[in-house]
């Protein structure tokens, strides 16, 4: 099943999409036993971001290709960051390019793991029954302050930095999904999620052994080869299979 | 003025403190506005953390008696880093030592800045009108796992790892702040904010420039030398004049 959150008619809804129909629905998808209050064609509906996470987990280094390009080591451990909620944005807003601190901004396709159950100290076997779908999360990167800072939190965390969705879905094989970034309609990022480092469940349990996680907290897996610098114009597009296409305008 | 969260006779209330008596509020004392809806004193309230933020921004190495004693660099910049809201708790309650996972836990006392507009892009001169108060916050950190993972966000992220409170002063003259940490009656740090490196107008100005804050976000400005470890059993006192003192216990 495939869920999003739109506005409509001056309100925001959770909805679930079958086709080009919205059915949007009386409270949260997060929550469940909602109820169906009105259908209506995608067309007519502004996109928002799927989910309003309390803490975006971010996991750096998590494919083998994208290590050798960036020519770093391969971590023992996931190696977390956090960005801030403030950094969300939806399909179609523009990623502002903050142009007063950053030279060089890259885009970063990446499969998103959101949360459905408070969840602590849990196993990766157990962690199937915490997660409520997968989305899509562009990890937009200051790549130079990455490295002037030592810490990724300014090169990770400016508004805007974090377009999400613009679906969820429920059911997919999120261990075996092709992944593609276009630049401008070219293709930059193109590879499966089968070639993750620590798989989804193992994040799942490595960061609940640290940090409660709560219901529309979301995980950023970690991003592949390809990755690359954006310039104000730019439209940046990231496919994941059977979940959708996330397409944000880079703009000043 | 002096304001608190507080649970009395199960509700949350916000509070503002007058001696003893806290006077239960109708609504946030960030959003003002609001009437007093009754007197009860403050032996008969279970104290919350001051504010629930969105996210608690931390600043790295901020003072520079704690830079010379981590044998680190000052930094050209603030050196950020975020801890989840998942991590904050109030006085009195228990920091959980990680023993899964790290070997050395330290306390770090250190002045806390709550936001109380939103605020983006402003200048240091500006920012006075954004902040609404202060308080205290022990920026609780895995230090093995700070070196180890490079990265900071294991090391400062774990649930319970920022003790917040126990109350909100709205009127201290912030950059002369004496602060002091008792590690079980023992005198461990002993300094004045007027040490900061980045003052907190110059902190929060940074900050606004890469992410919007948003009301009850919090800063935690640095951490001044003295920092060392707990162990289960240890009591962690931090004092800052006219603000009050945050109690916490450390428990496996």
């Amino acid at each position: 099943m495939k869920f999003l959150r739109c506005f409509y008619e001056g309100k925001d809804y959770h909805g679930l999409l079958e086709n080009k129909s919205v059915k949007l629905l009386s409270n949260s998808f997060l929550e469940g036993d909602y109820k169906i209050l009105k259908e209506v064609n995608i067309s007519n509906v502004k996109i928002l971001p799927p989910v309003l996470p309390s803490k975006i987990i971010g996991i750096g280094l998590n494919y083998n290709d994208h290590i050798q390009e960036m020519k770093d080591e391969k971590p023992n451990v996931p190696k977390m960051f956090i960005k801030p909620s403030s950094t969300v944005i939806a399909t179609k807003e523009p990623i502002i390019y903050p142009k007063h601190m950053s030279k060089r901004v890259d885009y970063e396709g990446e499969l998103g793991v959101v949360i459905g159950k408070v969840c602590k100290n849990i196993s990766a076997l157990q962690a199937k029954d915490y997660i409520f779908g997968y989305t899509i999360i562009n990890d937009v990167t200051a790549r130079d302050l990455q490295s002037i800072d030592g810490q990724w939190t300014r090169a990770k965390g400016f508004d805007t930095f974090a377009p999400i969705g613009p679906f969820i879905e429920t059911q997919v094989d999120h261990m075996n999904l092709k992944i593609t970034t276009k630049l401008n309609g070219v293709v930059k990022q193109d590879s499966t999620t089968s070639h993750m480092i620590f798989n989804v469940y193992e994040l799942v349990s490595f960061i609940s052994q640290i940090m409660t996680l709560y219901p529309g907290d979301l995980i950023a897996s970690g991003t592949p080869s390809g990755v690359g610098p954006v310039v104000p114009g730019d439209i940046v597009e990231i496919e994941i299979e059977n979940i959708g296409k996330l397409i944000n305008p880079v703009k000043e």
